[in-house]
């Protein structure tokens, strides 16, 4: 069973968005056991979406759109659809009934004719409902293919394809089970890596699909099978990794959770410990807190930061002393600690993380080089700090700062505990 | 001149990594006047590979091909390339020596066959000097056809585009000169700003394309244009734009391309003015703060925030009376101002922002129903908030907040000053 996914929107090929809307729907395909076997990112233009419809009806079961269902003219994915199905636009009353409900709600304004018209889909279509904005998802079958329309503001594509599309699909189909395995490893270059493993990899069995994933210092080892039994495949593969294992055991570090990110895994070992976190944040600028917090419930864990930019804030609100700053600077691995340690204190948490840094582009007054962040961890006993250089531009810096920080404190939180 | 971008890797369609690479590459290609006609991602497949390339040469003058280059088995890219141009690869004696380089600067381990085989080219194609990996970037031409292959490595393919593939195309071909001016507006809805400038709309130009992008409040309005002369081109566009700017004054907050977003034009007023700010905290979790420490040069104008993500830092650390909480809950106009006006004090600010609301998915123990935020402004001379609703889901309503609190803020800002 195959899917094609095809990103509808100029902004897409001009390059003025990344589509991430693509490898959400591809993850959610992957679970239920739906290869995709191609993304296509098309403009707004008639000729070029019936283009890639057809194309993708002679390659894919399943076609899942993104884009183009705004109330604008530019936006024409769903009069194209109707051209590409001999159809016309009909009113359809529960989507103008939500739609009512948003603007009563929400909006508090009369509704317009443009807002109307978005309860116009396809005669053949079955409308998904967007609980979260007004355009409404679609669903139309040919023979035994299924097309799936959906808008492209990521939150609203996200809520349609968790509520509607994933249920209808395991309705309609049956799916085989797709298994992917990702190993990490460090400390070994892919060629050498693969020289290492040649043995292995040439025995793998053909529906066991290997793929290195490269990326500076790490290589990720990625295992893919699909079969019709669970337990079976992951059986398979469990096998595969068992003989590998001891080639790379120096190498090994373990298993990409592809499920949980670093916030989700920390989020569930603080709530069912009962423990308490709180962050102080100079260079990161609150990205660790908007981090946690993007999670729902984390205010039974996540107390607050403070984040202190300038010097005076680290000195008064922080009470970092004013000495320790004149004699290892803003930047250092003392002035992180005690940022640490203060704001566990001010907060009365279990856990603190700090941050101080120079995210560039220009070095202040820091003798650090641009790039350099101190990072530091307390619990009620203890307090250590490391030094990274994260090089440039600004926005890499913060970014792996942030990632360092929950990797740091995820260790420290499951270490012994 | 048209360009087609193939990414190629089955982590893109298994969704494990966000293909990035293609926006950069088409708005470097779009700055010169290329045109990308659609962006279309497959699998490290050959039969798929070839296909795509077929497809992509009856489409497009300009073929740019990443990833697949890697040392290992599972990267066929090359090969590929070889079987569709008819070709056999041969060692190429420059990326021989890059490599040798890179091996004896930086990796310290003797080169190993498969190192030695990544400097295997296409016999007909031209080497495009990697000076950061090892992999090639390969130039190979068909009539009047170009294709290019790089590596997937986001830093390995953006130095190779800069350096090599946009001097070498502006070499071999004239392009036309594409303008987009994108226009930034707050505070109307999508549907709104269509029905208003709809006339206008109507009469722009057929070579002038319009674009609405909206996102939680803001909608970008961009308009397209390309023609061979340059100034001729930016005089229209500037023409419609002063057509339709008198329709959306009150909306129009300046242009994207000009980096005029509301946390520009907010850091260009305080820091001209030489006045300060600080945020505190609740539902937003940082985010107004990490917003605003995104762009360099904020320490001159932010002092920073307090999150506080639970009522009991509410009161020990902003100091809201557990009396005001009691009376008035969490989420209420009282506690908004207080937060405002206490984080002004503490960091000694001339102003600050406080948000306090329901971002769900629960109630909690508030009274207002979900989605429901205040946002408080204070300066030295007074406070004010205001309610909002802003629906569901937790991601839109913490954006909407964000959103918002800038533009209040931007408002008080420049409101007689």
């Amino acid at each position: 069973m195959q899917a094609e996914i095809i990103t509808i929107g100029d902004e897409i090929l001009i390059g003025q968005i990344v589509d991430s809307n693509s490898a959400f729907i591809a993850q959610q395909l992957n679970k239920i056991g739906v290869s995709v076997y191609q993304i296509t990112s098309v403009q707004d233009d008639t000729a070029h979406i019936l283009k890639s419809l057809k194309e993708a009806e002679e390659n894919a079961d399943i076609i899942i759109l993104t884009g183009g269902l705004g109330p604008t003219k530019d936006d024409i994915t769903k009069n194209t659809i109707a051209t590409y199905f001999q159809d016309t636009l009909v009113q359809d009353a529960s989507v103008l009934k939500n739609i009512e409900t948003l603007w009563k709600n929400y909006i508090k304004q009369p509704l317009s004719q443009l807002n109307i018209d978005q309860a116009l889909i396809p005669s053949k279509a079955t409308a998904l409902m967007n609980k979260v904005g007004s355009a409404p998802g679609m669903w139309l079958e040919k023979e035994n293919k299924t097309f799936i329309s959906l808008p492209g503001v990521p939150f609203e594509m996200k809520a349609l394809i968790q509520e509607e599309v994933i249920p209808r699909l395991r309705k309609k189909y049956k799916f085989p089970y797709i298994l992917h395995k990702t190993l990490l490893t460090y400390g070994i270059g892919e060629s050498n890596l693969a020289e290492k493993i040649e043995t292995w990899e040439d025995n793998l069995p053909k529906h066991i699909k290997l793929a290195y994933l490269p990326n500076l210092g790490k290589v990720r080892l990625r295992l893919s099978a699909k079969g019709n039994v669970k337990e079976e495949i992951t059986k398979e593969v469990d096998h595969q990794i068992n003989l590998l294992l001891p080639q790379i055991q120096e190498y090994f570090t373990g298993y990409e959770d592809q499920e949980e990110s670093l916030e989700a895994l920390i989020a569930k070992k603080l709530s069912a410990a009962k423990l308490t976190l709180a962050t102080a944040e100079s260079c990161t600028g609150g990205k660790i807190a908007e981090n946690i917090t993007a999670h729902a419930g984390a205010s039974s864990y996540f107390k607050g930061s403070i984040v202190s930019y300038t010097e005076e804030i680290k000195i008064n609100v922080l009470k970092v002393p004013e000495t320790l700053i004149a004699k290892h600077s803003v930047v250092s691995a003392e002035v992180a600690e005690t940022m640490a340690r203060n704001v566990l204190q001010i907060f009365n948490t279990d856990f603190a993380i700090a941050t101080t840094g120079n995210a560039g582009p220009t070095k202040d007054n820091t003798k650090e080089e641009i790039g350099t962040v101190f990072i530091a961890i307390a619990t009620k006993n203890t307090v250590y700090s490391q030094k990274f250089t994260f090089g440039k531009p600004r926005e890499k810096v913060i970014n792996r700062a942030v990632n360092k920080a929950l990797e740091l404190l995820k260790k420290e939180i499951f270490k012994n505990r």
